[in-house]
């Protein structure tokens, strides 16, 4: 690729066509397309929508099977015999976790997601294992995506002796988020968890990232709880609550109020968009500036086979989901696949404005709308190179 | 194409591989996968996935803007915006309906639905013109698909005069289905609403089909009547309701002794498998003996720009709408979306078997759950023929 080189014709976010000038891997210039033939080191876009690249919020790479055969699901009913089964299953299944998460990492930057962040599991049983092969996992495509980890205590933190070292651990070998799970329904001590992650944070400054699947009444206690620490510990913009089905349990009445606080806070919320359960009310959340995004959740693991890494389609989901069908409303579930994920992660905002890195993609629809809708095959660039077109990375590293 | 080949190495339904002997397009013989070298007249599957064709049991093609450039949906909040909005839209599409349904029309067989089911709108405004043009466009594909019409009185029936004989005039055309629609909610006379259609279709030895939205139990209640009203007519088997999402909004205890009637009346349900209200409860009407099967209902049409006419996809929604994870739950969407359509569209069985016609899918994946969970490209053969693949009809006819 060109270090400097027009790309011609391009509709950003469905508008009017434009050239884009990248130079050293951002981009350096915009201008109202030029109707002058393009020359043989540009790149002619055909008009096609240019948009920034995806945002996958919420992932679990170290324990998706992506790339190994069809395994049916052999788990019991209950929360327990998952979190036994993902264990046994984990144990027999022989490709590492660099190849797995390595098969998947790769799927996601093809459909177009460089921005990531990972859950991984740490547990007294294999301690810090899956912490170290996803570092090097990182290490590996630090040139394509930006992937940062949650140290993730998925069998309990107070409740499992052992795992509150681990994380300490873990953090001091870089991982960028402290993660937290089920105050209430994992750890039966919602004040001894927050305690922990809260001081943990700030004792490393990092971001804070807690599943919340606790439902009903409990869950709500629990939002107002996490508000209460983030503003004692002044850990505002830095914290996430994963799920949070609760929010989509009670009437909008009593979960405004909570919602005004989360705004205040700049916590921020992530869905995977189910469709067997509540999920937070997308719409009112965001008219009362509460800032959501999306992400896959568990991808082709032991807990359910189904999800594909395909941040567009989760954005389809999203709207699927909630019935939208306004062009404004798709563009909205379009930016929680996106902008709302950089500024959950605490990360720079993707934008195609100049100066940012030449990340982008460019697909053969008219809209944002149509994006979310027809969830086209598309281009991936990176650092304005093309790295990935028709959902295969150009270069595979496996 | 030859007129007989064999089609070796194929896993129908994700079995053992078998070799199947092709012939004046039918599937004249099976047998276990041989290991002699494939012939050059014939076709070698590879191990892909074998499997019936897709059936879509409800899709409103005359209402489409498949194809045309992305239009946003620009209907205000009501039931009733949204019935102006459309006929406004329709009377400003140049397109006629022959190319607009046949682009979808072609978008579908290319995804491997050659089983179909269409509602088409009859309206005092507009007389049959819809029900004409899509008897050309049924002309245009009868060797590619098998597509039945309803008559469907969007706008009301008893409540609207005019419709009444229209609907017969469309009988008297060849629609093989008698169409209903929420005797309560659209006509407020649900007595003389099904005294109408049930009488219609017993004149005319027809199916019926009704679209009932109305919830709670208002629509139980119609639901009640409508097994009340197949009893007295005799016309078990004979008798679909398309969305019936009051059956999701009670307890099943309330609605199993309703679903026990459905199972022993032959009535069939349709779903598009929705996320943002209740739908039928799959599994337990299964359990029950009910025939729940799925359509696209609108696609890229006034009421909402989604859909893309994919029943691998729609097959995937239910298991996504359903938290469907283990393999037979996954097959049992897949049925949905193929043998249970059959049934309810009272046609021959979509199968495999030696005698069928030789209408299959083949996919390159594993098992039945991996084609819902992925929703591969496949290969659509019609007659012994390949007609499609990567979602494209070899020739298209538009």
């Amino acid at each position: 690729m060109n270090q400097t080189y027009w790309l011609r014709n391009v509709r950003p976010y469905g508008g009017v066509a434009e050239d884009f000038r990248i130079d050293a891997g951002r981009i350096a210039e915009r201008r109202p397309a030029s109707a002058a033939p393009v020359a043989k080191r540009d790149i002619n876009g055909c008009q096609q929508l240019l948009t920034p690249v995806l945002v996958e919020s919420h992932v679990h790479l170290d324990k998706t099977l992506f790339g190994q055969p069809w395994r049916p699901n052999s788990a019991g009913p209950t929360l327990k015999d998952y979190i036994l089964n993902e264990r046994r299953v984990l144990r027999e299944i022989d490709a590492p976790i660099a190849a797995r998460a390595g098969a998947l990492l790769e799927n996601c930057i093809a459909r177009g997601s460089l921005r990531m962040r990972c859950h991984v599991d740490i547990d007294p049983e294999f301690g810090l294992h899956h912490v170290e092969a996803m570092q090097e996992v990182r290490e590996r495509y630090r040139d394509l995506i930006d992937l940062q980890l949650v140290v993730f205590p998925q069998t309990g933190l107070i409740s499992r002796p052992g795992t509150a070292g681990l994380m300490r651990e873990a953090l001091q070998m870089g991982v960028e988020n402290v993660g937290g799970l089920d105050p209430c329904g994992i750890d039966n001590d919602p004040i001894a968890q927050l305690d922990f992650i809260f001081k943990l944070a700030v004792e490393f400054d990092r971001g804070i990232d807690i599943h919340l699947h606790d439902k009903g009444e409990l869950g709500l206690w629990q939002i107002a709880r996490i508000a209460d620490y983030t503003e004692r510990y002044q850990r505002q913009g830095r914290v996430m609550i994963s799920h949070a089905y609760c929010l989509g349990m009670a009437p909008w009445a009593q979960v405004r109020p909570l919602a005004e606080r989360l705004a205040a806070q700049g916590i921020s919320l992530m869905s995977s968009a189910p469709a067997d359960c509540a999920v937070p009310p997308f719409l009112e959340l965001r008219a009362a500036g509460v800032n959501l995004c999306l992400g896959s959740d568990g991808i082709r693991d032991a807990w359910s086979p189904m999800g594909n890494g395909d941040m567009l389609e989760r954005a389809f989901l999203l709207a699927f989901r909630f019935d939208l069908n306004k062009d404004e409303e798709l563009a909205a579930a379009f930016e929680a696949a996106t902008v709302n994920g950089a500024r959950a992660l605490g990360i720079d905002e993707v934008s195609v404005e100049v100066g940012q890195p030449a990340d982008f993609l460019l697909m053969p629809v008219q809209t944002l709308g149509e994006a979310v809708v027809a969830r086209p095959a598309r281009q991936v660039y990176r650092a304005g190179n093309l790295i990935a077109e028709q959902g295969r990375l150009l270069e595979s590293r496996l």
